[in-house]
């Protein structure tokens, strides 16, 4: 396996993950809904380069409670501040974060 | 740019994702080096298919404090076992896990 060390020289990409758990009660309907509208809306924001997610998997029991992981990619600060005032993301925020009952986010370069 | 809505169709991997509060005092040089020993460890246990790391950039203040991120990708939940079993790691958690005030760790197969 590669591993990058040149620190500083390696192609970098502005990771924004998110961690989210739902509300005690939420159907899995309702988590796929919200799911698929997330996607959608990383996917008509332009400055988001990629978007992925997944459902913790209990490997181990350190997710603090978290259940789900979203991972989007973006060029740089700029690309997420616009992403981040975006109407379309106020839009679907309006009925995502009704529905956590936590959320953290994590933003870095990625090395 | 595209997104993956095929669900349970797409190819998978399976991302381990550690968030890290260093402890209070720790040095910059302290940090690199462990930011160092953790892409060497990840370079030498075979299951590991992916390493990455970034350190909080304050987009939001939603970071509960972490600091650094962690990113690793296993093909597999045998393969993810194997790594957090091996020998390497142990050696490697002697020193880091002693300089973390706070941890938490994500497993997700990335859709």
């Amino acid at each position: 396996m590669e591993v990058c060390l040149a620190w500083g020289n390696c192609p970098q990409v502005l990771k924004h993950i998110v961690f989210v758990r739902f509300n005690d009660g939420i159907t899995d309907e309702q988590i796929e809904k919200l799911i698929k509208d997330y996607a959608n809306v990383a996917g008509v924001i332009e400055p988001v380069k990629g978007f992925g997610w997944g459902k913790n998997y209990p490997v181990q029991q350190l997710n603090h409670d978290y259940q789900y992981g979203f991972e989007l990619s973006f060029e740089s600060e700029d690309a997420i501040k616009e992403y981040l005032q975006s109407p379309a993301l106020a839009e679907f925020h309006d009925k995502f974060l009704p529905a956590c009952a936590s959320r953290m986010v994590m933003d870095y370069y990625l090395f």
